[in-house]
C-alpha cells in the first residue's frame, strides 16, 4: 500500500486519497505553477492510524521518511541540518474542505541549532526567533494538547513587562526570552524537554493532524454537513515559505470571482510581512487585493495570469492562498471557491455564456438545496426602514418572520390552532419536544445556543426563519415576558419580528414580502426545466401558498391536506360537533354546516391551479387531534354543545389511543364515517362544477390516504363515485375527476398491483412509509436516534432522504406492480422527501411521474430533477 | 345458471352449491336409502337473491316450479291438491352446518281445504289440524316475522281455558279453534288473510330461509366460526314424513359412534309420536336409541344396517336424523358428526385400526385447534371433592383456574406485576380495554354475557379459562366485593376458583394439575410427529412452562421473553433503579444486582431444556412499562430511591412516548444502554458455563429484537460477542452459543440478505410485523376494525392468521434473502401465529425450520405441521 505521495505524483482527481488540498497542490505543480514542494500522507494512512488504535505503523513511518528524503533532494535542504535546514508546514486536508476544523503546524524543523542557522542565513534574528516561538507554541497546543493560555499568558506577560502592545514591536532578544520561558513551560507539562529531533517532530505532527480529524469541532462540522466520519484526512508536508520576511513579503487569499455576488472580478485580501495565521487572527486589517497592483506590480501580474490559468483549467471560480517571499510569489492552495447561492447561479450562467462549460455542467454546479436561501420572504423595505431594532442574535436560519410571541410549544400551538394566530416561538433553547411548536411557528427565537444549536439545525431543516443565541434577552417563563436590559418588555401575544439573514430582532410587526425568480436565476431555472423529465408539484392547502408555488414553477398540487381547513374558528365547532355526534344523522347535520366552507376552499384552490392537476387528500388525522385538551376548553365546548362536561370528557377519552400513528385515521375514518367522505366529495365536485360554469377547466384528483387493503379502497371509492357521479349527472356536467390513493403503508406497496386495479394514481407518502418500514415513530425517535448518530450506527438523519435500501425497495416494488396492472398510472411522491435532492434523484431513476414538495422547495425540486436527469443521461423534455 | 337441483341430481361433493344437508340427502338417495324426495334451491340462488336486493328473480322462481312439478310427478302428489295433496318441509342448509341458526318451515302446502283432505285421508282429524296450526305458527314467525308470543299466547290461553297442561291432550276441535284464532291474529298483523295458495307459501318460505342467513344469530355464529358471509345458504324442499301419526311413528337423532368419547357404539335418542321440533323443544324426554330395538325391532335393524352403510361410505362417524312414519323408516339427514376433541382422536385412531382410513387421513380428520380443549389444567380430584361450590355460570372457555380476585384490569395487573400474585379477573362484563388484564389473569369470571360475549370470545382466543354469565353474583365495584344472595361475600384479594369446562365457581383456592398426553392421543400425536417436517418449539419464560411444554412435545424454546423476569418484586426495584440512573456507572451497579437472579433464571431454563435449543430474547419492552403509574406508587419508589417525587415524576414523564410501539424498545434499548445487553449476555453465558461444569450440554441462542438495520445488529452483536467470548476464554470453556435476530420490522425483511451476514438465525415476530405492515396498532385497532368486519371489508380477524398477501410476502422475501446469504440459516416464527394452523401451513410451505407457540398450543402446532406436510405431499421425517 502506498501511503505517501510526492506532490509531483498526484493530480486533482486523487482527492479521495490525497485530500482536496493535496490533490490541488499536485495539480498546480503539473500546471507548472510556483508551488513549494512537499508530499502528502494519504487518507488511507489516517484510516490505518485509527484502525491501529491511534498508532502510526512502521510502514507509514518508513514511507514518510523516504518522501522526506526525496523532498530534501529536490530542495537541496535537509531537515534539522545546521547548514541548510529544511522547514516544513504540516497541514490537514480532507476530501472536502472543512475550513478551520482541523489543525496545522508551521515552521516544523526548528530547534535550538536550526534557529541559529536560520538567523544567520536570513540575517534576520528576529524572524528566526519569532518562527521558533510560533512553532513551540503550536506544537504544545496541537501535538501535546497543553493549555493554550499557559503559553499565551507567558507571551502577554512579556509584552506587558516590555510595555508593548504590538507583537511586531518585540525584539529578537525579547523573543529569545519567550522561547526560554516556552521551553520551561513545555517541560513542566511534558516532564521532558521540547523535542529537538525534527524527525520526531514530524511524525508527532502528522499523528496530531490525524487526531484532529476527531476533535469536537470536526465531528460537529461533519454531522452538520453529512460528511462520513470514516473518510479520514490526508496530511500535507510542504516546504515553508515566508510572508513575514519583511516589506517585500506577504500573504493572502483571493477568489477569481466575487463569492457573494458572482461578479467576474478578482476578489481578495492580503497582508504585507505576515504569515497565514496573522490573516486569520484578524489583529491587523488586510488590504484589498487590488492594492497589490501598485505595491508589487510584477507579483500582481503573475498572480492574475495564474488566476486565468487556474479558472480555465478548473473551469470554475477558484479560491486561492498565496505567499510572497521576498518578492517571489508562491501558490499554496487552490480550490473551487465556496459561494453564496446567488453567486453560484450567476457564475454558472456566466461560465456558460463564456463557453467554458455546458448548460448541463452549469446545472450540476449549483447545490440544489442552496436555492432555499434565495426565496424565503424578506421584510418590505419601506416597512423595515421604519422598524425599531431592539437586539441582535445569530442569523441561524434564513428568512424573515413576524408573529405574536409564545414561550412554549403548547401555547404556540394553541394560539395557532384555536386563535388562528401567526406565532413566533421564543425559547431559552429548543429541544425535540418543541418540534410541533416549531413547525407551526412563523419563526423561532432563542436566548441560548449558537449556529449549531438544536433550534438552528432544526429550523434550517424546516426552511424556517430562526435567530438563535440572542443573549441580551432575558426570559421570564412564569409571567410569560421577555425583557431587554430591564427597560424593554414584551408580553405573550405581543408582536416581534426576526430576520434570519442578519440576526436582527425588531419589537413590532413588520410586513414581509415574497421574493421572485428573475435574472440569472430565471435563466438558470429555465435551463433546469428544459432538462428535467420529472414533474414538480406543490404541497399546498391554501390559494396563497398555491399562487406562490405557481410563481416558483409548481405544475399542480400534489398534496392538499384538507384537515388544516377544519381548524378555522368558524368551522372547528361544527367539526367537533360532528366528532361528538352519536348518530349518523347528527353527524351529517354537522358536516352539512361545513360543506359550503369546504366547497369554497376547493373552489379557490382549483381556480388558482386551473389547468393543472390538484390532488386533494381526504381527511387524514385522528379525530382526537381536533378536540380540546385542557379542562377549560372542554368546559367551554361542553357548554356550547349543551352536553355535560363529563360526557364530553368521556368521549374525548374514548378517542385516545395508545399508538395514534397506527390508529383510527386516514381511510379508516371514512370507513367508520362514510358521511365525511361524502361531504368532502360533494365539496370537491360542486366546486369543480361551479368552475365549469365559469368556463374554467380544473382537474381534481381525490386521494384516499392510508390504504393498506384493496377492500378499503373499493369501499371508499364506491362511496365517492356514487356521490360524485350523481352530482355530475344531476347538473348535466362534464367534470372529470380521478380517484387514487396514497401509498404510505408497507402493505400497500406489496399489494400495489391489486390497488392499481382501483386507483388511477399513486402518491407515495414517504413520511409515514418510512415510520412504518423502520418502525420509528417520528415523534419519539429523535430521543433515541441521537445515540444512533453518536455511535455511528446511522450516518445521517434517517428521515432526511429516502432510505433507498428499505423504503426505496418498497417504493420500487409498488411502482413496478402498479405499472404492471395500469401501465399509464401516475406516480407521485408527496412526503417531505419530495423536496430533497437525493430523494428526487431516486424518484427520477425509478420513473416516477412527479415530486411534490413545500412551496419554498419548488426551485430545489426543479433543479434536483434536472440534475438527476443529466446524471442519468436522460434526454431532455424538448 | 342452474339454480334448482332435484335430490337425485346431486351428490355429497356438491356442498358448495347444495349445502351440506342437500348434498348428503342426494348422496343417501344415490346409495338407495329411504329418503323422502325433494329438491334443493342452491346457494347461488341465495347469493343472487341478495344481489337483487332481497328479490327472488323470475328465473329462479321458474326453476323452483319446474322442480316442484318433477317432485309432484315422482310422489304422485300435488301441492294444494284436494285429492292427494303434497306437503313439504323447507329447510336451510349451508356449506357447513350452522345448527339452529337459520329457519325451517314444516307442513308447507297446508290450507283450509288441504287440511280437510289430510284429515280424511289419514283418518286423523287431530293430526291434520295440529299440522295446520303448526304451519300457521311457523309461517307467521319465520316468513312474516310476527311476534312469536302473540301466537304462543293464544295457544296457551286455550290450553288454560280447557285446563290442559299437555299439548297432546288438545282435541281436534280445540285445535280447530286454535287455527281460527291464529288466522285472525295473522290478519290483524298482516292486513291480509293467511295465504291459501301453497305456491305463494313456497316462494315466501324460500325467501324467508334466505333471509335467515343474515339474522343476528347466524351472523354471530359465522363470526365466531370464521364462516364467510358471502357463501349464502341453500334451501331444501322435501316431501313431509310424519313421526307424529301415532304410536307406530316417531322421530330421532343418532350418531354411529359416541360423539363425546368416541366409543364405537350407536348413540342417540328418539320420541314416539312426535315431530322433529318436539325433540328440540325438550318438553318430552326422549328415549335412548337402544330401546327402539324392543319397541320396533324391524326399524331398529334397518337403521343399524343404514348406519353401517353410511359409515363405510363416508368413512367417518355419522350424525343422522330419521323419522318413522307408521312403521316405515325415513332418513332425513346424515352428516359427519360433530364430536369432542377427545372423541375425534379416538375415532380417527380407531378408523385406522379398522383399516377404514390411512394415518394421513386420520391426521387430517382432527381439527388441530380443537386439541386446545384437551390440555388445559384441571382441578386435582381430591381437592375438588372437598371444595365448596358457590354458584354456576356458563362454561365459556375450558380449563380450571384459581386466583385472587380483582375487579379491574389495572388492579389485576398491579397485583400480578407488583405483588406477583395469581389473579382472577372479575368483571360485570369485559371490554377491549380489559385485554391486558385478561392476558395476565389465570381466568376470567363475568356476571353478564353469554357464550358469545366479549369475555368468552377473547378468553377462548387466549386459551384462557372463563366462566361467563354468572348472574347470581352481584358486584360492588366501589367497595370491591362480590356477593351471592347477600350472605356470601368475597373481597378483593380473596381466593376463588372457576371451572371453564362446567361453569362451576368455588369460594376457595383449589389446587390444579396439568394434563398429560396418553392413550389414543399419544398414538395420534406420534403419527403427527412422523409426518411433520417443521420443528415445534415453545414460547416460555419459566422452567415450569418449559417442562409442561416439553411434556407436550416441544423441541426447544423459540422465545424466552426476559422482561417478565424483571417484574418479580425482588428485582423490580433494582431494575427501576437502573432506569432512573443518570450515569452508566449507576446503571451498571443496579444491573449488577439483577445479574445473579437472571443467571439463575437462565440456568434453570437451559437445564430444563438440556439438549434443545433455547432462544433468549434480550430486553424488548419500553422502559416506562417497568415504572409505577399511580402517584402513590411513585411516592413509594421515590422514597426508596431517596430522590424527590418531582424528579422521579419528571423522569417517568420523560420516558412517555406518543407511539410506544414504534418507540424506544427492542434493540434500541441496547444501543442506548449497552450495559443491559452486557448483563444479559453474562447471565446467559455464565449459566451455560455452570451447566457445562455439571456436564449438561445446552444450546443458548441470543436473539436481538426489533432490528431494522444491519448496523444495529453489528453494534449489539459485537457487544455480546466481546462479553461472551471473554467469559468463555477466561473459564477455558467450550460453551457454544448463537446470535440471531427477530424479524419483526418490515425493513428487516427487505434487507434480510444483509442481516443474514451477521445473524445465525431469524425468528419472525409476526405480531409486530403485522402491526407495522398494516399500520394497525394492536391496542387501538379493535375499536375501528369492528367496522371493517361489519362492512365486510375484512372477512376475519386480521391478527388471527398470518396475512399471506402482505405480511406473508415479506416473510417469504426475508426467508429467501436470508438463505441466499446463509443457506443453512435457521428460520423460526415466534409470534402468536406460531400456534395457528393456517399460519403453520404457511410456514411449512415456505420451508421454515420451526414454529414456536405457547405451551397449550404445542400439540396443535405438532398436528397442524403434520397436516401441512400431508397436504403438500411432503415426505415424512422417517
Amino acid at each position: 500500500m502506498k501511503y505517501v505521495y510526492s506532490f509531483s505524483e498526484g493530480n486533482k482527481d486523487m482527492k479521495n486519497i490525497l485530500g482536496g488540498k493535496g490533490a490541488n497542490i499536485a495539480e498546480m505543480i503539473s500546471l507548472g505553477l510556483p508551488v513549494p514542494r512537499g508530499f502528502t500522507v494519504t487518507t488511507d494512512a489516517c484510516i490505518k492510524y485509527y484502525e491501529d488504535n491511534e498508532n502510526l505503523n512502521e510502514e507509514i513511518t518508513k514511507q514518510v521518511y523516504a518522501k522526506l528524503a526525496e523532498l530534501e533532494k529536490v530542495t537541496g535542504k535537509i531537515l534539522g541540518d545546521i547548514n541548510n535546514p529544511l522547514l516544513v508546514s504540516v497541514r490537514s486536508g480532507a476530501r472536502v474542505s472543512m475550513p478551520g476544523m482541523m489543525d496545522t503546524i508551521l515552521n516544523l524543523g526548528m530547534n535550538d541549532e536550526v534557529c541559529l542557522t536560520i538567523a544567520k542565513m536570513t540575517n534576520n534574528e528576529r524572524f528566526a526567533y519569532d518562527s521558533y516561538r510560533r512553532f513551540i507554541q503550536m506544537f504544545a497546543d496541537v501535538v501535546m494538547n497543553f493549555p493554550k493560555e499557559d503559553f499565551e499568558g507567558l507571551f502577554d506577560k512579556i509584552k506587558e513587562e516590555k510595555q508593548i502592545t504590538n507583537d511586531t514591536e518585540l525584539t529578537a532578544l525579547d523573543l529569545k526570552e519567550v522561547i526560554d520561558k516556552y521551553k520551561q513551560q513545555y517541560k513542566k507539562h511534558a516532564n521532558t524537554d521540547f523535542p529537538q529531533d525534527p524527525k520526531v517532530q514530524l511524525i508527532e505532527a502528522i499523528k496530531a493532524v490525524f487526531r484532529s480529524w476527531n476533535n469536537d469541532r470536526a465531528i460537529t462540522y461533519r454531522k452538520l454537513n453529512n460528511i462520513p466520519s470514516d473518510w479520514g484526512t490526508a496530511v500535507n508536508v510542504q516546504e515553508m515559505v515566508y510572508g513575514n520576511k519583511g516589506e517585500t513579503s506577504g500573504t493572502g487569499v483571493a477568489f477569481t470571482r466575487n463569492p457573494a455576488t458572482g461578479e467576474k472580478k478578482l476578489f481578495g485580501e492580503y497582508l504585507i510581512n505576515a504569515q497565514g495565521e496573522d490573516v486569520v487572527a484578524g489583529i491587523r486589517t488586510p488590504q484589498s487585493i487590488e492594492t497589490l497592483k501598485d505595491i508589487m506590480p510584477k507579483c500582481y501580474e503573475e498572480f492574475q495570469k495564474i488566476c486565468t490559468i487556474l479558472e480555465n483549467h478548473y473551469k470554475d471560480m477558484q479560491d486561492m492562498e498565496f505567499t510572497i517571499e521576498e518578492g517571489k510569489l508562491f501558490m499554496l492552495q487552490t480550490r473551487n471557491g465556496k459561494r453564496t447561492a446567488e453567486a453560484a447561479i450567476k457564475i454558472a450562467v456566466d461560465l456558460v455564456t463564456e463557453k467554458m462549460i455546458s448548460k448541463e455542467e452549469a446545472l450540476l454546479r449549483v447545490d440544489a438545496t442552496s436555492l432555499d436561501q434565495l426565496l424565503h420572504p424578506t421584510f418590505k423595505k419601506e416597512a423595515l426602514a421604519k422598524a425599531k431594532l431592539i437586539t441582535t442574535g445569530l442569523a441561524a436560519s434564513p428568512g424573515a418572520a413576524t408573529g405574536r410571541i409564545y414561550f412554549s410549544a403548547s401555547d404556540a400551538i394553541d394560539a395557532y390552532k384555536n386563535k388562528h394566530e401567526k406565532v413566533l416561538l421564543v425559547r431559552k433553547e429548543t429541544s425535540p419536544e418543541d418540534i410541533d411548536g416549531m413547525n407551526i411557528a412563523e419563526g423561532i427565537l432563542t436566548i441560548h445556543g449558537g449556529m449549531t444549536s438544536h433550534a438552528a439545525v432544526v429550523a434550517r431543516g424546516m426552511g424556517k426563519c430562526c435567530v438563535s443565541g440572542c443573549n441580551e434577552l432575558t426570559i421570564d417563563e412564569i409571567n410569560k415576558t421577555i425583557a431587554i436590559k430591564e427597560d424593554i418588555l414584551f408580553h405573550e401575544g405581543d408582536f416581534i419580528s426576526i430576520d434570519g439573514n442578519t440576526g436582527n430582532v425588531y419589537g413590532e410587526q413588520i410586513e414581509t414580502e415574497e421574493r421572485k425568480i428573475s435574472g440569472a436565476f430565471e435563466t438558470f431555472m429555465n435551463w433546469a426545466d428544459e432538462k428535467r423529465t420529472l414533474g414538480v408539484r406543490v404541497n399546498a392547502d391554501t390559494p396563497k401558498d398555491a399562487l406562490t408555488a405557481k410563481n416558483f414553477g409548481a405544475e399542480g398540487i400534489g398534496l392538499c391536506r384538507t384537515e388544516h381547513m377544519f381548524f378555522e374558528p368558524t368551522r372547528i365547532f361544527h367539526f367537533r360537533k360532528m366528532i361528538i355526534a352519536e348518530t349518523k344523522e347528527e353527524r351529517e347535520k354537522a358536516l352539512n354546516e361545513i360543506l359550503e366552507y369546504q366547497k369554497d376552499d376547493f373552489y379557490k384552490l382549483l381556480k388558482t391551479m386551473a389547468g393543472y392537476e390538484v390532488t386533494i387528500r381526504f381527511l387524514d388525522p385522528p379525530l382526537h387531534e381536533f378536540l380540546p385538551k385542557t379542562n377549560k376548553e372542554i368546559n367551554e365546548l361542553a357548554h356550547k354543545l349543551k352536553i355535560s362536561f363529563d360526557s364530553l370528557s368521556k368521549r374525548i377519552d374514548s378517542l385516545k389511543e395508545f399508538n395514534p400513528m397506527m390508529g383510527h385515521r386516514g381511510c379508516r375514518l371514512a370507513i367508520t364515517y362514510p358521511e365525511i367522505a361524502i361531504m368532502q366529495t360533494k365539496a370537491v365536485i360542486e366546486a369543480a362544477i361551479k368552475l365549469e360554469e365559469e368556463k374554467i377547466t380544473v382537474e381534481p384528483e381525490i386521494m384516499i390516504p392510508l390504504v393498506g387493503d384493496i377492500n378499503e379502497l373499493k369501499y371508499i371509492k364506491n362511496i365517492i363515485k356514487t356521490t360524485a357521479d350523481t352530482l355530475i349527472l344531476n347538473k348535466n356536467s362534464q367534470v372529470k375527476y380521478k380517484i387514487g390513493t396514497m401509498i404510505e403503508i408497507p402493505r400497500a406497496c406489496i399489494i400495489a398491483d391489486k390497488l392499481a386495479e382501483e386507483a388511477e394514481f399513486f402518491s407515495f407518502g414517504t413520511n409515514d412509509l418510512t415510520q412504518l418500514t423502520y418502525g420509528f415513530s417520528r415523534d419519539d425517535s429523535p430521543k433515541f436516534l441521537k445515540d444512533y448518530y453518536e455511535k455511528n450506527i446511522f450516518k445521517e438523519d434517517v428521515f432526511s432522504s429516502i432510505d433507498e435500501d428499505g423504503v426505496g425497495t418498497l417504493v420500487k416494488m409498488a411502482a413496478s406492480l402498479g405499472k404492471k396492472t395500469r401501465p399509464n398510472i401516475s406516480l407521485g411522491i408527496c412526503g417531505e422527501h419530495g423536496g430533497d435532492p437525493k430523494s428526487i434523484e431516486f424518484c427520477h431513476k425509478n420513473n416516477l411521474t412527479y415530486v411534490s414538495c413545500s412551496t419554498y422547495r419548488i426551485p430545489i425540486a426543479r433543479l434536483a430533477a434536472a440534475q438527476a436527469a443529466i446524471k442519468s443521461g436522460c434526454k431532455s423534455k424538448e
